[in-house]
């Protein structure tokens, strides 16, 4: 991104398009949003950012979101959409033992876009990061059909090793961190026209759909602990565990008994006449952290014991396959 | 991405769709085609990437690229697209002084786009990456109604300073060196209808249009030179100096006589009734490298001395501002 210039035009920048402001134009005023880093050697504005990390090696994950797939303009406000791009990548660096560093911020968007709508996107994403201990370094902006952003985010490891999908074994614990069908039960809320129900615990699902509130330092917490797997949970947890189970080589076999329904996720199930579990086991999004841990480890403060890794494949639940849905795949 | 896993589908996958394959599924066809990255310390197929780094510094960019507006598929196969979207992210991590080492690579497609489409895109970044000894770490994939790609590229310093747009100083030497114009006439070429003109010189102008060719060791090579600011040529020469000469504040003069305009170059703009120097100096893509150096530098292999840095501000040839076009707005 270029440097920080004086631009008149964004007084009036509710007003104007993106097209009106100019990518040059549109760059800077971002440029203005963001607080300086100063642990950026070289920070946006140059071909590209640098970065001092320490114990030699970062953390890197990418995510692309699309309107209309990932976020609905009409169900989302701008610094909602922020808050969730980068609340995503934030929960896959802590997902690996790792503390974020930065993110660089692509956006493409339509020229007719309030330039208003992108800056409120990117206060979003400066609140998030704050969160997180995160800046936003640099990144791209270019014209669109539609609005598409596509996260990079950058972390370190501070000494720690990574923790992997790989590294579960039989007889390790599995826990989670962070909530449960929250967001799968804000979004079957908006999807069923209930976004103003005024019952504040369906206020506080739609909330949660709309911004996410992964447990960011649970992520390092859980690898000094010793955690031998860990994941967030995007697509699903019966999924997520899928993926660390298949990257294993292992079972995991959770215990519906130990796994809460928080009171507003019950709720919503109630009014939807829905199985709160569905939401629970098969929604996403919410960035819970789920992790394995070595027998006998006590489990780190937040982290909540739901079952436990065996030999074999596959997630179970009490034993047998769950069934129903599970989770999610971009392009059916 | 997810782990390499046996997918007998993919002997089929010219006959089949994106959405055919689903997200799972084509990430295990993509995975398949990278070359193992020793020096990853996590490959893709976990939540992040995570990469050694030598001294501590991490170079970071991040570039979108829009179907029909950064690439058009009547125009370019998925090679080329492939070869242009990481060209134009190693070119900026080089014009850092810097050296390439991983990209990240976000997909966005229509499910009915052919598998094998993104596929030969990914073997052309793949084949580009390894001609600047870089590899493909990860990333993600996800539906949309057109194709969208965001690479990200991760770089190091082997212990040079970063050289920023910022450092040029009244006195240094400018110089380019890779090509110019060879883009611009080439995508002017085809916007004629004239792509299959069975000339050498044309064909060369087209190709370079859909293959950039950026010099990747000279960023390097500049910095150990000792360049003082520089950047790569993305959106037209006389743009990109004006980039280094607003963020350094001073002014640069560009000699016409010192500045070669190719062979091919002088051919396209005969056929197509225009000014060489158009192209030369506004025209983008071609990622050529631009610096300034210290006077009496003695410029590195393959660099050409084509001006020189004064006290002021903006960008003159032979003294006087050019008229005619000098680069490119997103949005305008």
């Amino acid at each position: 991104m270029s440097r920080r210039v004086s631009h008149p035009e964004i007084n009036r920048e509710d007003a104007i398009s993106v097209g009106e402001l100019g990518e040059f134009g549109l760059i800077a005023a971002i440029q203005a949003r963001l607080a300086p880093d100063e642990r950026l050697v070289v920070p946006g504005g140059d071909d590209a950012t640098v970065l001092r990390i320490t114990n030699g090696r970062v953390v890197a994950t990418t995510d692309l979101l699309v309107e209309d797939r990932h976020f609905r303009r009409d169900w989302s406000g701008p610094a909602d959409v922020g808050v969730k791009a980068a609340a995503q990548n934030l929960a896959d660096i802590a997902a690996m033992g790792a503390r974020s560093r930065t993110l660089l911020v692509g956006i493409a968007c339509p020229a007719d876009l309030p330039a208003q709508w992108v800056l409120e996107m990117i206060d979003g994403m400066v609140a998030e990061c704050a969160r997180a201990g995160a800046s936003i370094a640099g990144g791209d902006v270019t014209a669109a059909n539609s609005v598409m952003l596509a996260i990079t985010a950058l972390g370190e490891l501070d000494g720690l090793h990574p923790v992997t999908r790989a590294g579960a074994r039989p007889g390790d614990l599995v826990a989670v961190d962070g909530r449960l069908g929250w967001s799968a039960a804000g979004l079957a809320l908006l999807r069923a026209g209930r976004a103003d129900d005024p019952a504040p615990e369906m206020a506080s699902l739609v909330a949660a759909h709309r911004r996410p509130q992964p447990p960011y330092a649970a992520g390092p917490a859980a690898a000094t602990a010793g955690a031998t797997a860990m994941i967030d949970v995007s697509d699903g947890l019966l999924a997520d565990l899928g993926h660390i189970a298949s990257a294993s080589g292992v079972a995991i076999n959770l215990e519906s008994a130990r796994i809460q329904v928080a009171a507003p996720v019950a709720a919503g199930a109630r009014v939807l006449e829905a199985d709160a579990m569905d939401f629970v086991l098969a929604g996403g999004e919410d960035h819970a952290l789920a992790a394995s841990f070595p027998p006998g480890t006590v489990a780190p403060d937040g982290w909540q014991v739901i079952g436990a890794v065996a030999e074999g494949s596959g997630v179970t639940v009490d034993g047998s396959p769950r069934n129903g849905p599970v989770g999610w795949d971009h392009f059916r």
